[in-house]
């Protein structure tokens, strides 16, 4: 067995930032990436943790991502709000645009932010959050790449197409989903086809369209959304709104951009926020205070609400710091050290 | 054997206008609301056809319906546009507001049309549908009556919760979908009891929280969300935007005022329009073409888009007029003859 040792919050971002900036990339890009990473490991979300960093720079090693794109706010006054990603990664674009992006829901009540050609590696429950900590609902959605096949369907179209949203609340922490509208990651149906086990039914279809539960054969053929024909409407509309509806890519022109599913997909992702004080402001009543009531009951009927793992753990990291393991402080320093040389493109 | 015989949408539009009209409802409402009953019917939605005018007169009789109400836009001159339908039915208050919502997105890019104090009866795919025909991508979701329980919990506390969305094609229709983030919709249910079949496993659970396949016991318990965690977030996002964010019922608080499930929800609804010509103008893609591609992958692969059988019976419709049962025939002279004397509250 592997012995865990803890790092601090602080200490893990520098040495997260230090590996992309000795990769090449931007500084300001690094750092964004770098907490966005250690964000996703101090909530023990592992599939979005430090395991991520290799991602980054398999894509940076194969010349299909922009290492010192500068993001740029596009002009335009109204409740639309653009950035161009110019082909980088998508945080530091959020973390740009984030402000504006606010100020814009407060003024009007709601707005949208589009980030253009952008590369999306991290779990959207990061920018949700963030906004929702701001006061805002928020709802976010991009494609990914053809993996999913639609309801109904024979072959891999739809991407796994993530789903976020958030609520503020009065504790410390807000209301935030963010899931995936495949009825699992891919990474789930990779690590059955290592272990060699079947995959439950319902999970995906073989490269002819039907259903298997042999997991090698799930890959080679096409994922299953969610919830059936709902889930795959769901992905549908993600394709149309943060796709086709932005003239940025959508799943099928991602995957043929980036020639398959190795390297991260490159796309465009839509968020919109809404100012709840400004929708309620005419009932006297308060709405956060009534998304209190809801989750009140949701809680005393002993349901639990989404994400509140992932609070539990952050508390721990802040506390005691971010456990990992010898193995992978180990990577960590064998990344640090040889960069675009530890990785295959 | 029931025999069919046919009426035009026009004279099936004038009957029901007279039925609701003879009740006392003001004569745009029961026009509007006729609108909107016939197109389920022309569309051969059953259960949001005829079916539903005994329905509307029940709540009138009930007396928890203002049938004289008259819809009214709130002030506001930015992107969130209001309509108090002041206790009336929704589809007059739509109506009403219709084109000021498609001129406000045009003009803003997004816009967000919020209905206060309203009776939902119909499907939502009317209200996108006709959003869509403006050219514009249309998202609707409201609230509904406790009746489901959130996953993981024991007991009803969500609605049935519809979301609905809608996006422009070339062709005669837009791309279209409504669904029930409950699995089913709780009239199935009905169905399987008087029928004495069971229900299939995951559909519902008891009273006492346990999963059943009884039909009286899933009526007496709670259905359940589609397509587990994530349906059941999806439907705690519609209780949040359409019900606490507008400072509107959730569908505990519409359950606790109609005093059961038997009469229809009054609550809010949400309906938010996007321009993709406003969002893709700068990108030089046509987001309908794009919109077209994706259509035509998931129709290549043998996969149904939504409401094909739906816009399928409406040309049938169109050309022949709608199928009626002698017993549907009987009922609306009765409904006409007897007006609320025909129901019980």
């Amino acid at each position: 067995m592997t012995q865990a040792r803890t790092i601090s919050i602080a200490d893990l971002e520098t040495k997260v930032t230090g590996i992309f900036a000795q990769a090449g990339i931007r500084p300001e890009t690094a750092q964004a990436m770098s907490r966005v990473i250690v964000a996703g490991e101090r909530d023990n979300c592992k599939s979005h943790g430090i395991y991520r960093i290799e991602g980054c720079l398999r894509v940076l090693k194969a010349g299909k991502v922009v290492p010192d794109a500068v993001p740029r706010l596009l002009e335009g006054a109204g409740p639309i709000l653009q950035i161009d990603a110019a082909g980088g990664f998508a945080c530091p674009a959020f973390e740009e645009a984030k402000t504006a992006l606010v100020d814009r829901t407060r003024s009007f009540g709601l707005a949208a932010l589009v980030i253009r050609d952008c590369l999306h590696f991290s779990a959207l429950w990061y920018e949700v959050e963030e906004l929702a900590r701001e006061g805002l609902a928020a709802l976010s959605m991009c494609p990914s790449y053809s993996s999913v096949a639609p309801s109904g369907g024979a072959a891999p179209l739809l991407g796994t197409n993530p789903f976020a949203f958030a609520y503020p609340r009065k504790g410390p922490h807000p209301y935030v989903f963010d899931f995936a509208t495949s009825v699992v990651a891919r990474g789930e149906i990779e690590l059955h086809r290592r272990a060699g086990k079947p995959i439950p039914e319902g999970w995906a279809i073989d490269a002819s369209g039907k259903p298997t539960t042999d997991a090698a054969e799930a890959l080679g053929g096409a994922m299953l959304p969610f919830g059936g024909h709902k889930g795959s409407a769901i992905s549908t509309m993600i394709e149309l709104m943060a796709g086709a509806m932005l003239g940025e890519f959508m799943s099928a022109e991602a995957y043929a951009f980036m020639g398959g599913t190795n390297l991260l997909p490159r796309h465009g992702a839509l968020i919109l926020a809404f100012d709840p004080a400004r929708f309620a402001a005419q009932t006297g009543r308060d709405p956060i205070a009534e998304g209190e009531r809801l989750f009140t009951a949701i809680a005393d009927q002993g349901a639990r609400l989404p994400s509140q793992r992932r609070f539990a753990a952050r508390a721990r990291a802040e506390a005691e710091g971010i456990a990992l393991t010898e193995a992978e402080f180990r990577q960590l320093d064998r990344l640090a050290e040889l960069g675009l040389a530890a990785v295959d493109a």
